[in-house]
């Protein structure tokens, strides 16, 4: 209640448009005008001049309850995770990440032990990717952990890889395999739940090492940059999957005016991902797609390098970009089509926890 | 309660700390490897290279009910505050701020005409200061608002002015008038008693537009940089004023390795700042001295220099720098001497409303 308005105009909650329909909103208010910005909100960093060599900037807020769970989040993971979802946003433009700013509010609930835990994991993640922490701001909070991290990178203006320059034909290109980080966190939700029920025991947690990591201590793809260089392979576009694969596709082909085909057989799994898949009863392609967090680069290259990219173990083609007519398609292995919709997570749709 | 960890250690409660300690803890953490980092944490913005071309990054959290109350702060105002505070850190470096990120938390209480209005005043402020909104983040909170502001600017290498070159005799200059913005929250939170009280007394503002446009809608001293430089004038050191003069002082004086004589009888007042301390029977220089959020520059200059700033309506010369072994000293109106204290405004003490 404010003690200076009355206003009785009908009000508009924000679940109604949702984080991408806010973040439209938003889009609309801003002007750039400054000389030195490239680029500003539409892709995983702005761009920002500097006598030819572009600075990237990006940022997030990690907030308790919403991102993160203490109850089975150690803190120096928190910070480890805090700062590769930071740097795997400059990686997705194809540029490295050199400073980073972390800004924290705590409530009274956490000891100086509890931020020194937090740092570890920071100045951890610092070291594994070159960067520095250099400012930040430290306060308080009425409830819980607020973490917001600002990544600053370079690249050479003609080496920058944004969203947008995806051409139908071009090849999609996923490193690693994705649906683990996902799953590992249903493992924690399971595990928490039991736990609750009966703190006496203890969580069964040793036979899911690599979900748990992929979502626990998710690595940013920092050597994907030199090995794309050395292959002498620039991507036509590319992003990082954090909201999940079927949004980073959306995402892709929405910004550069195409569609897309992935072909189900494709998706790259880890065997253990399958198994725990099988495990819940749940359909692996769903989580897969939809499933987020796990910071693989997706990225689009012309046909004609897939000799590049051919048999390298780290690369997996998954589809193709078609025109924006054709839509974007997954391709089941029944050899039917299904088209492909934003699932990604939504905060501000989610329930609280 | 994690379901991981039992740990029986003895825990520190933060508030042992207060913020400084919080920091200078993370300090220690906290090593530089990147070339390209010039400056870290321990100034008002951090410094990176670009050819020569020194960035500057700094950022600001605002935690609802910590840093600011919505029963008596407009939306926009608050967006445009935000901003001020930040590109505030970039002047305070000699620097010129070129762009901002912004990252938001907000919970389900606040509708998209919230946002919309948080906006408003974020762009204003953007078109007045001359930055780009380039990025950020949002998302939703368990609670209330939190936003965190990241400003980059940049400044030939030979420009930057930081907090530690300040020399003995150097004369210690303020711009503006201070106090004033404290008083204004003074004001504002006896007006929401009274309204508590009885909602259907109006608050009582007419008589404080000065102090009150100081509280709510601040301005950073984008004008400095330019007449310091048609001054010919370059600070040995400069801060802005944030947490309070006497917080301010200390920090020149420790960073720069030196002692300070500030005079109690030339501290720039408004005369409505005089009037309010006088109505509410507290003394004017404490408040001037220990208020903070008045955001204008603090700066000191060689003596010789004096002639530069002699006479300007924008600057006041309220000391000057001493051997570090002679302290940090207020010498009051009666010619007795004072020990200056800081009192900076410290979340993590502060009773959270």
């Amino acid at each position: 209640m404010s003690m200076f308005e009355e206003k009785n105009q009908p009000l508009t909650p924000i679940s109604e448009l949702g984080e991408f329909g806010l973040i439209e909103l938003i889009k609309k208010q801003i002007k750039l005008s400054n000389p030195t910005t490239v680029d500003g909100i539409g892709d995983d960093a702005a761009q920002f001049n500097h006598k030819g060599e572009n600075s990237l900037i990006t940022t997030d807020m990690l907030i308790e309850g919403v991102h993160f769970d203490l109850s089975y989040t150690p803190l120096k993971h928190l910070g480890y995770k805090a700062v590769s979802v930071n740097v795997s946003d400059i990686y997705a433009m194809n540029g490295t990440p050199s400073q980073i700013t972390v800004s924290m509010a705590l409530s009274n609930r956490f000891p100086v032990e509890a931020v020194d835990e937090l740092y570890e994991g920071i100045m951890l993640a610092c070291e594994r990717y070159g960067v520095d922490l250099v400012g930040g701001d430290t306060t308080s909070s009425r409830v819980g952990l607020v973490l917001s991290i600002t990544a600053i990178g370079s690249a050479k203006a003609e080496d920058v890889v944004k969203r947008s320059g995806a051409k139908p034909t071009d090849l999609l290109v996923l490193t690693g395999d994705i649906g683990g980080a996902y799953l590992g966190l249903q493992v924690l939700e399971r595990e928490k739940a039991v736990f609750k029920e009966n703190p006496n025991l203890q969580p069964d947690l040793a036979q899911y090492p690599y979900i748990l990591e992929r979502q626990l201590k998710p690595e940013a793809r920092k050597d994907i940059i030199p090995l794309l260089k050395e292959l002498d392979l620039k991507p036509t576009s590319m992003i990082d999957v954090s909201d999940g694969l079927s949004s980073e596709l959306i995402h892709i082909c929405k910004s550069s005016g195409v569609g897309c085909r992935v072909y189900e057989d494709k998706i790259p799994l880890d065997p253990e991902t399958i198994k725990v898949c099988e495990e819940f009863n749940v359909d692996s392609t769903t989580m897969a797609i939809n499933g987020g967090e796990d910071y693989e680069l997706l990225f689009t290259i012309p046909l004609a390098d897939f000799d590049k990219i051919k048999g390298n173990p780290h690369f997996t083609p998954i589809g193709h970009i078609t025109e924006e007519a054709e839509g974007m398609v997954l391709q089941t292995r029944d050899g039917t089509s299904a088209e492909l919709t934003a699932k990604g997570w939504d905060s501000f749709l989610k329930k609280e926890k």
